[in-house]
């Protein structure tokens, strides 16, 4: 179903490079660092861990309920994805992370057999339920299925964590908002307010912060106990601090003395503009240790990402290609495509020309799309999140292409979209 | 994604027997009688058109609206379905037949180069649309998009599938209701009226039957008369006359006085019960053309199909598959499993153990299938509509099977819900 095309990069590396051969696994994760960036901090990796390997950087699409919305576990293959994300949060809600264990975990569950990262639930406590408590063990929060009051602390995220069987496990960390509310604009503040919760009046935002840096330190200790898989199941610390840099290097300090297999930026794009993103991660990304894949989350658009590829960033989750394709939303090169536009009825071309995805090389046109999202057609988001998805895999194998070749000319030259200032040209 | 598993029927007709080669066709449509039943009337058969050829009795999943809802078209070809049938009502209104002729057709609008039929239109616009009219010039009807007055008659009909471009193509008939309604009990009677619309007062059923008999033989010549792509689309004729079988043997006989390239039994399963079905069936079939295919429209049941094709029938469609597939009910051998039934949350067996449709073969278990359902995830039907269309495909080879071997107790005994009495066994 997926070809790749000429131009596109092939997965060589494998065959090329001797030493990243298959061999019996030390621990739960490997890293390699195959080629570091002559022109940038950026690097081109593999990581291995015991359901397969994925080349870096990676962007992974997130299948928040043991499921990529709409998508067959071939499908998702087929668009290149070698990783995928679950989310904590929903699959303890429902089926249940026990559940889950009983059926030989998620891999087994969904039929992904290649490699998993899960969350730890503790983002989506915050953002999506109505928080009734945190405290220094936790989140207390409302179920959105059938009411029943959840607590969420260290320990239990990593037990579901456990139970979930996921190569790659997050720790648990207090997530303040990233920017200080009252530094917000209007749209910005409700935006931040949408994903974090209404702020109370009063709120101090530096000793929310300082409070969130010291909390997540203790919860570290506190999941590297509760682990109970550490032969199989990688757990990766989380660096906090929201857009303070003095903040973010203090924790930067204090989660990396702990020796894990691999560190994530947290609260990031949780509000705050790609601008401030940018400066984030810029200062954030080339402080972790360098032998350790770093994994920047919830990130992002095609320019974030390669800013923070750039920064040293090597894995990437969104859901922007799966909810966007959703709602007709189509990623190309030159922006974003609304597929429901009137424009597009007597659009005999693919969504976008030489792309080698499994809807446009399979010669579906964008007037048969805006048919079947105007028809309300379950066909029209399987088709539009097999080409986004595949969309940002493009967009992966030119940024390694770019490393290898020390050139991001070629990279700039061939994504218009990344040489856009902000406002993307939508169709 | 499919395999065939041992014990199921392999496609070996047109490997096996010299006359089904390929070779160029000397019509829009050709159909070779293989293998005569020794025990019934039933017959094995091949039909060949333009966009390849389809073993009979062939089962034709539907695809509404130019989607076999949730599925690829590399999903539906997955499940062993080498016909589909596209309803030229759905399409008339939206995309519209002209955009659809503008994209080449139907067949590369949807990207299925296989087979395709499509109806008339004229039975939804009876059932689903408010009527304004009915006369000697078609049905008046306003659309459920946008509101406005569409009218369909024979040349309008055929002018949408000619436009469509399908392999075969139907005749607009009138549809009456097929059981008197004064006759019906409450039930029966709210059912046909949800199929067919309100039953006026004074509705005086033999007369309504005679005329639409009439009627539909007229609208027959104006169809012939308006088939502007006899070389590539065959035009099937459709059988009336409710369960009058005085009335049946008249239609066949206006009807099949035209020679054309097969036939359809029509107003069937239109709200009268099981045996009426089977009643009219073994009737009507045997006095079509034994040299052209027949087709019973919109039917049905295991038990029905089996009654059909023993009485002579060579081709089926039904929506039961797909949409009781989105609704979470799946078909097996034994009847029909409600996956939602919290009892499958532990389930960890395939849908139909055995089974080797891209669902059950891939692995995923009930208590998966249970929890996309849960969860309103896209996959759930997916899965199960695949799995559902595989389960008619299967009753086909089990059914040709029998058919070549002159024994139809191997069927029933790998069959059960064939011998259920009416009530399906449900999880």
């Amino acid at each position: 179903m997926f070809a790749v095309k000429e131009g596109a990069l092939p997965h060589l590396i494998e065959l090329l490079l001797p030493d990243t051969l298959p061999h019996s696994m030390s621990g739960p994760l490997e890293f390699d660092i195959i080629h570091q960036c002559g022109e940038s901090k950026a690097r081109l990796g593999v990581v291995r861990t015991l359901h397969g390997s994925f080349e870096t950087p990676a962007f992974m699409p997130v299948g928040t309920a043991g499921t990529v919305k709409g998508l067959t576990p071939d499908q998702v293959r087929s668009t290149g994805s070698e990783i995928i994300l679950n989310n904590a949060y929903h699959l303890l809600l429902r089926p249940g992370d026990e559940a889950i264990a009983r059926h030989g975990g998620v891999h087994e569950f969904m039929r992904w057999d290649g490699p998993i990262l899960t969350d730890s639930g503790g983002y989506q406590a915050y953002s999506m339920a109505d928080i009734n408590a945190v405290d220094e063990d936790g989140v207390t929060f409302r179920s959105f299925i059938d009411g029943a009051m959840i607590h969420l602390g260290p320990e239990r995220s990593i037990e579901i964590q456990n139970n979930l069987g996921a190569d790659i496990i997050m720790a648990f960390d207090d997530c303040p908002p990233s920017v200080d509310p009252s530094t917000l604009n209007e749209s910005r503040r409700r935006l931040a307010e949408k994903r974090m919760g209404p702020f109370k009046k009063g709120y101090d935002h530096a000793k929310r912060l300082a409070e969130a840096h010291d909390r997540t330190v203790r919860w570290l200790d506190r999941c590297m106990d509760a682990h109970a898989r550490t032969d199989e199941q990688a757990l990766f610390g989380i660096v906090q601090g929201g857009i303070d840099l003095d903040l973010r290097r203090a924790s930067v300090e204090a989660i990396c003395s702990v020796d894990l297999p691999g560190y994530a930026i947290g609260g990031v794009a949780v509000g705050e503009g790609p601008e401030l993103i940018r400066t984030v991660v810029e200062f954030t990304a080339p402080l972790l240790p360098e032998e350790k894949p770093r994994y920047l989350m919830g990130v992002g658009y095609e320019r974030d990402i390669v800013a923070a590829v750039r920064a040293g960033v090597d894995m990437f989750d969104c859901v922007l290609p799966t909810r966007n394709g959703r709602n007709g939303q189509a990623f190309t090169q030159s922006g974003r495509l609304h597929m429901r536009n009137a424009k597009f009825a007597d659009d005999g071309a693919e969504i976008e020309p030489g792309c080698d995805c499994p809807a446009c090389s399979g010669g579906f046109s964008r007037a048969y799309l805006r048919h079947l999202f105007a028809a309300g057609e379950m066909l029209g988001p399987t088709l539009l999140s097999m080409h986004n998805i595949r969309h940002f895999q493009r967009l992966m194998l030119d940024i390694r292409r770019s490393i290898r070749e020390n050139d991001w000319s070629l990279l700039l030259g061939a994504w218009p979209v990344l040489r856009c200032d902000g406002s993307d040209r939508e169709g």
